[in-house]
């Protein structure tokens, strides 16, 4: 695992470690949203990754990074979202089992998904203590290793392919737009930009309701995110030291949006392109629509992070 | 306009003449689709055609292959559909006037998409009588062109092109199932077959609640569509008679499948692929799922005819 923060060559060695087992997911474009918009927009489409989103990137290459003896008795982690996924992909590419502590009101849809890649479930209440207690038990138990879904060097330069790619498929790119939550997608790619693309500026989207980055900058400290309240399931969570430090040296600026303008970015994505990214996935757009005026005639790439709707609920209604 | 049957060269002609105006749309497979299915599986993904649907292909290719007099006062079609909104690019491509004739309780959503595109949209009553009255006096008035959305050669010759590419992508296809309305895309395709695909067996898929086309071939003779009932909304119409012998004469067998089996093959595309299809683009898949044990470990193309839906209905639900 690595112990600082990703360089060139990590990135160079993460892309090349998770190839085999990651798509090189396609970047592309719509005239009728850059005509909205007044820029020339390049869709990095994560929505089309394993498991549905960048997060496979990440625990695919913790994984990979593990030593023989770390890797042995498997690896655990909690989470109700993309990441539990993510590492029990990642465990069935190490052929070892995979401990996903999750809470007890998880869907079933997403928990059948999880035991799909043969990972074992293990249920808590649903309170992030109650999670984090669970997984402390679960690793006790049976010595598995537990990667945390963002604040992880080698999760972090997983992440920081998805820029790399987009960089390497649009090589003169104005600025990049990300999503933020727990800040592992966005610190890789700010790395990603600092070594192959340096005139990038980097914007992050970030849901009013769930606005911790945005405050944490503000504050020049971490400032936790309590009681979060958006359609963006995926951005719930605070920015941990390792991902927080990064951002905060690097970025650009933060574009809070509220879930309204969320959800009109998502309906341009699933009506104009017809591809499904899911509510933390249309963040960035939502971003660059509230700000348009700022970006005229630009090139921007934007990293549609995830496609993992719940088809059952209705977001146009 | 093409008076006889496509033939080989008015196959590559068409797919010259659109190449400009048309999108080469993507050929994409699904591991967990095919390992549901036991088959390998190229999804020929019209959803991304200019408009939605592959309907652009036989509406540009047909306006395009018009003479100087014959679109001289525009073009006029009458459609609630994907054929109307492709009318309507295909005259905005010759810079002349589209005039569609459309039921007084079309959806906003299309009636504007069509006038976004300059046509100009004439309303009647909804039914099909006072479509084609709606349509005979538009054409009497202003001297446009009619252009049929299926029963007319040159439209069959577009969408013949859906299948040629397909071919060119996957050469040694077994099997191709499309879905099958009015038969423009299903009589296109198995002209394309004939003469660049021959070892492919053609399959259709049809709505059980929309069953003429099945109905006709064991008749022996075009069986109106009355009364249509089935989610599938783009497949409602009855076979012409062009469409019906080349369809007679070719294909191997029309696959029945009800608005449940629909909604299931829907669901698969966009949980596993992330892509939106309509509810008559994913009645091929539909058609397939339903018969899987006849297919083991073949070569399976199907074309996604569009991906146009109201995103205000939930279908899954």
């Amino acid at each position: 695992m690595l112990i600082h923060s990703p360089e060139k060559e990590d990135i160079l060695a993460a892309s090349e470690r998770i190839s085999k087992y990651v798509h090189r997911t396609p970047v592309l474009t719509s005239r009728s949203i850059n005509a909205i918009i007044g820029c020339s927009i390049y869709f990095k489409c994560e929505n089309f990754q394993k498991i549905g989103a960048f997060k496979a990137r990440g625990a695919v290459n913790a994984a990979l990074s593990l030593t023989p003896s770390q890797r042995k008795h498997g690896i655990a982690t909690h989470s109700s979202g993309n990441h539990a996924q993510a590492i029990a992909y990642a465990a069935s590419i190490l052929g070892k089992k995979a401990y996903i502590v999750m809470p007890e009101n998880a869907p079933p849809i997403k928990i059948a998904a999880i035991k799909g890649y043969g990972a074992e479930v293990i249920f808590c209440k649903p309170t992030l203590e109650a999670r984090e207690r669970g997984l402390e038990r679960v690793v006790q138990q049976t010595n598995s290793y537990f990667i945390h879904p963002y604040n992880d060097y080698s999760v972090i330069a997983g992440q920081s392919t998805a820029a790399l790619e987009t960089f390497q498929n649009v090589p003169d790119l104005d600025y990049l737009f990300t999503p933020v939550g727990g800040g592992g997608l966005l610190s890789g790619s700010l790395i990603s930009r600092n070594y192959f693309s340096p005139q990038t500026r980097v914007f992050a989207g970030e849901p009013a309701g769930a606005d911790d980055a945005f405050r944490s900058l503000q504050k020049g400290e971490i400032v936790p995110s309590i009681k979060p309240n958006t359609i963006a399931d995926g951005l719930l969570t605070s920015l941990g030291d390792k991902t927080f430090k990064i951002i905060r040296e690097n970025i650009e600026e933060i574009i809070l949006v509220n879930d309204e303008q969320i959800i009109v970015a998502m309906r341009l994505l699933w009506e104009r392109m017809k591809i499904i990214v899911e509510p933390s996935g249309a963040v960035p757009l939502a971003a660059l629509l509230g700000e348009k005026d700022r970006f005229p005639g630009k090139k921007i790439g934007i990293i549609l992070s995830g496609g993992n709707v719940d088809l059952g609920k209705n977001y146009f209604n």
